[in-house]
């Protein structure tokens, strides 16, 4: 078991990576505050690990809800849910939510924690390769608005990460590489030597070869933890890790919730993002290729779904975050390796980027192809 | 103008208090960030005060929303209606809301600005003496739910706190009443020295003399700025400030929110908390009498509504944010001036002491009726 550590001092926390820690009772008993335990999880999850969890935890009073799973139940409403069940259950603040599943249960679970009697403890327990090296981690919770995704919502930190990479064999392939996304992200925003690591190793780690995962897994749970430790609101360095984000909600916004999944939208919006910093003169064509083929090699989509007009895209990317005074801020490329947080690009650039290119997929593999056109 | 300041360090600020305030936009252009502005409203607030204030802050562009009146609308639902006005408006993480009106604006507005985009700026502009002896100060932001009254929200502080005390003139004598719970509860529970005064000029502050009335509200902003500063969190201390709220939310809860008033229900529960100390023998029956005489001096109930079963006084104590372990955690009196939070008292004495009288008003005038009788 590899353990890192979140440096933020009374908030800070460890985050555990290793095979089978859902069946580690010391990696969750120190953790857990009060009798009263709410594991959260979804109707995929909860068939698998549930019980498992529970077994594990059994000298604990222990109760589950399960939500309906995917991104378009990232909401006010599912929110609700889980507090419904913690009234009805008469919980108190002194008791511990654990979230088990992917980004969205760890989302919305962590932003009840913030919110149920104005914050309870939390753990989360990420299932998915993406939730295992991106969400869980930092503190960022919340749930989705029809018109903004992730527009609801606290910063408010766990009280571990406890990430059982045996839980990753029953992940289907197409949530697999959507988790590649973020991993490739740390390696083209501040890692380069991990970078050229993912570019040699992508094929084994396509595989799921256990050491290669798990070494993937630390070095983006340590990027992660250093840029949140650095600056755990966002109000600087940490918005790089939105690296093809605002590209990637405009997509997963226009297409509807679900219908692409979080990490194939922000695969797309890295390739927007490199493609806009050769267009400003940044990076070279070689680099933008260098880019494309790393995220087709992990056989995610490398440009916008095709069906998605620039103007719903630019209407979408308006309601970001990190905008000010209406100017659309983005993660751009200095060079590879080296990302910078700017709203200082000509607009037709923008433009242009969104333009460049229609559906392309340099893989060969079926599932490979953008999503909207697999289902 | 007297100002005090709530000192939280990096999340420190001011509260103003004084006359005329609303027209002053020095009190507020030095903490409002970025160039949007929302200012969050009720139905009987905004003819009253709206125009006053974007007159004001003539030279911003300021919306508004004006929601509807009372605590039963203090919901998750209400909450998203000011999300979707801020985000139809594409409100950017650095914009500013303005809460203008009593508790629940405050508390509403406060929970969207910590929610919205994780975190936005406010200022409080409260306009009930509640809501600028109390509800204003301490960051204490939230909604309801159905099983429990502010069950979800957060600890989120204002940019600053803008008492206009020239608001008062327009609130009606209930709500006035009201707010007369909250300043006699400081004087109980810390300020022995505030509470003799406020024995003495009870009937001036009635009158709404307006040298009292400032002295008031700087003696509540000051304590109540003293004991957030020593408890932002509520881990210990700040519990204090809840005295005769656990019966007062069952009340609240149990009448349907709004029948009762917040202030007038907590000061039927600051007497229950009296009665109930005085069957623990913590302190005198004359003690009691001197609680409930000032009580009803500022025209308030003081005991719970008779048509409120014990049964579902208890149901609704139950799911209190105080409470641990089942154990109903009350602030009861150690002496008058001095008060203490626990959990140590033998059941069946909360069963007495609710049930020890019926409804009972000394005052004579009409609206010292208890709400559910003058309804």
């Amino acid at each position: 078991m590899i353990t890192l550590s979140v440096d933020l001092q009374e908030r800070g926390y460890p985050v555990f990576i290793g095979q089978s820690l859902l069946e580690d009772a010391d990696c969750f008993l120190p953790y857990i505050s009060g009798e009263q335990v709410l594991v959260v999880t979804s109707e995929t999850i909860a068939p698998l690990y549930l019980k498992k969890l529970t077994g594990t935890l059994n000298k604990l009073q222990i109760c589950a809800i399960v939500l309906p799973d995917g991104e378009r139940y990232k909401t006010l409403n599912t929110l609700n849910l889980i507090f419904d069940k913690l009234l009805q259950d008469k919980f108190n603040r002194n008791c511990t939510l654990i979230a088990l599943g992917g980004g969205v249960v760890g989302d919305i679970t962590g932003f009840a924690a913030a919110s149920y009697q104005r914050g309870v403890n939390f753990i989360q327990v990420p299932t998915t390769l993406l939730a295992q090296v991106d969400s869980s981690v930092g503190g960022k919770t919340g749930v989705n608005h029809p018109l903004g995704k992730n527009m609801i919502g606290a910063f408010y930190q766990p009280k571990a990460v406890i990430a059982d990479t045996s839980t990753l064999n029953t992940l289907d392939d197409r949530q697999f590489s959507a988790g590649m996304a973020e991993v490739i992200k740390y390696g083209l925003i501040r890692d380069y030597e991990f970078l050229e690591w993912l570019e040699i190793s992508v094929r084994q780690l396509i595989r799921r070869d256990p050491a290669c995962l798990e070494h993937a897994i630390e070095r983006s749970c340590a990027n992660k933890a250093e840029v949140v430790a650095a600056d755990e609101l966002e109000s600087g360095q940490r918005a790089l890790l939105n690296l093809g984000h605002t590209y990637g909600h405009a997509i997963e916004a226009g297409m509807g919730y679900g219908v692409w999944l979080h990490g194939e939208a922000v695969a797309a919006g890295i390739c927007l993002a490199a493609r806009h910093s050769a267009i400003l003169g940044w990076i070279s064509e070689a680099d933008v290729e260098r880019v494309v083929n790393l995220i087709s090699s992990a056989r995610l989509p490398t440009s916008k779904p095709q069906k998605l007009s620039i103007g719903d895209m630019l209407a979408h990317m308006q309601v970001d975050k990190k905008n000010r005074n209406g100017v659309i801020r983005l993660v751009l490329f200095k060079a590879i390796g080296n990302a910078i947080v700017t709203g200082n690009y000509p607009p037709e650039t923008l433009f242009q980027a969104l333009s460049g290119s229609g559906d392309t997929c340099a893989g060969a593999e079926e599932n490979c192809l953008p999503p909207d056109q697999g289902l």
